[in-house]
């Protein structure tokens, strides 16, 4: 059987299976099963072999939809960048759903955007022996998790690219809907438009920026720099940057919100302000129906089902190379973003 | 010393120490901590005579703020009830940063308010070596953690009680809270008023409801049965009920919506209605300043902070007995809960 004389270090998506490690140690398949449950009627010299064949071909049992060894739930990991951000709410309970119907238990914890924090908890996950693990990635170098993959814990990536490795990743299409809003905000009359963007290490940040770039362009609309704003999305920054650019000499009349927190935000300074402004946010938030939000609403739940049936889709056995899967997000004119230029 | 003749089945609180591990074993302090580390210079006999004290004591090195094993960080579980719901995300996040603090990771994971589901995945935590346990509870039967408990794992339940067993419990007055929001509505001239509560399982529903009653019965009011729905909180049981509340033969003037997922629906319902009926809900809602929506806000996150800095204290060894921490929301009138009887 060709399978067995792999080397150890596979690439993804071709893990060893008990075929590969029966192969190996020259036994059949019901001896390999044997020893990997602890079943007795295997000889001590057989036992050896088998288990020096699961070694060097990094075997790992995980079998998704089974209870794996005895009195042990299958478990996958989600590694979050925020636990108080309600996007993160409706994507991992969509991943928890997914994960129940394979008869699994999830497992989450967060970085809190830290790339230090993301590492030590997805190897703390990998060492409380998850079978799976979706991130949300904090930092841009996840070669750090070459080894669990190789030992075969299934990973996809979900919001944000890996970094450093190719694994699945499932995104939402920023640049494209951050380019559509901004358009609908040059359709209603707006050629002044602020971008407002979370901080530009943060790949969805800098690609939504690009998308309004793209707009603007596209409409042969020059941007000022003042109208550009990146940094931290806790109220106080941004309302500064609203705040800047509804005064400043070339005062915008419209804005975009490059994320649900910072949209929050613009909504409360637009309500004080004595003119009105347009507003269009990437991200749909409760209640923007009532107040007439215009959103770029991504489908949290859609990307955090997407990101875990890919997952078991690994975990069943699938072989098929790393994929990127973008889910194109919907604009929704509610009021705010039809608002004319004052 | 007398603590090496306890018995193992120890009550909660009273974890063995080193102490008693070397008392027990008729070795010294150090001699412990080298067995308990892995360290060398431990004869095998001591070893064996420390390892039987351990066991016989229950005891279980537990020290949160340090690294507990080579390569392994120290960690706590959170059980949560629903992970799309937002009011878990600021007490989530409250928890992880008190457990930052102590260097320590925070794993969460979510029952989806089934009570097998919130035993099955507190075990599975256990299983993977948490040092201790914050549960939000699905069910009402908490035996199953006494062994758990026992062996070191200390545990703090918040939102709702621990059932069955005696334990750490942080809770927010929900019976107080709901009679002062009722009381409110009462005070601007309503008379019928509604209750829409969570299914009369979980503890807050039924609590709230007994300060709905509280208020009614202060003010010598009588309640008519149309006027109280418990029952899942999803949109379209809600809205069903608000309209039948509406259009009864007794219509309500003024709704108490007992928790966030209701509220949200009500403000829906009543955006639509004809004549202007007050609304109080139980729990904030992020934008309802912006809609004037008024509440009796619990502090989301001085509930986590509270559960989390109690159970480090725990894990740092405090002894006491078991305490119910009970923390007073406030009334935030914001608008809809002064509107006057139609």
């Amino acid at each position: 059987m060709a399978d067995s004389t792999r080397p150890s270090d596979r690439r993804y998506g071709t893990r060893p299976t008990m075929k590969d490690v029966a192969a190996r140690a020259g036994v059949g398949l019901k001896t390999v099963s044997r020893v990997v449950n602890g079943e007795p009627g295997v000889t001590a010299d057989t036992e050896r072999r088998v288990q020096e064949a699961i070694d060097s071909l990094g075997f790992r049992r995980n079998d998704s939809a089974r209870v794996l060894r005895k009195g042990r739930t299958a478990s996958i990991g989600l590694v979050l960048e925020d636990l108080a951000d309600p996007f993160y709410g409706p994507l991992s309970r969509a991943v928890e759903e997914v994960a129940r119907t394979h008869g699994a238990l999830l497992i989450n914890g967060s970085s809190a955007e830290d790339p230090d924090r993301e590492q030590e908890l997805a190897l703390a996950l990998c060492a409380r022996r998850v079978d799976g693990l979706i991130v949300i990635p904090a930092g841009s170098d996840h070669r750090y998790l070459e080894p669990e993959i190789r030992a075969g814990i299934a990973t996809v990536f979900v919001d944000r690219p890996a970094g450093g490795i190719r694994a699945d990743t499932v995104l939402s299409d920023s640049f494209g809907g951050a380019r559509e809003g901004v358009a609908h905000l040059i359709a209603h009359g707006h050629r002044r438009i602020g971008f407002l963007g979370d901080r530009p290490h943060i790949h969805t940040a800098t690609e939504r920026l690009r998308g309004y770039r793209a707009a603007m362009d596209d409409a042969g609309l020059p941007v000022d720099e003042a109208w550009v704003s990146l940094g931290p999305t806790d109220p106080g920054p941004v309302r500064a940057a609203v705040t800047a650019m509804l005064t400043g000499p070339a005062p915008v009349t419209a804005l975009f919100a490059g994320n649900n927190r910072v949209t929050v935000t613009a909504v409360r300074v637009l309500a004080e302000h004595p003119a009105p402004v347009a507003l269009v946010g990437f991200d749909d938030i409760e209640l923007a129906d009532l107040l007439g939000i215009t959103v770029v609403a991504q489908d949290a739940a859609a990307l955090g089902r997407t990101a875990a049936e890919r997952l078991f889709r690994r975990l069943d056995g699938a072989e098929e190379p790393p994929a990127r899967i973008e889910l194109t997000p919907t604009l929704i004119p509610r009021g705010t973003g039809e608002i004319p230029p004052a």
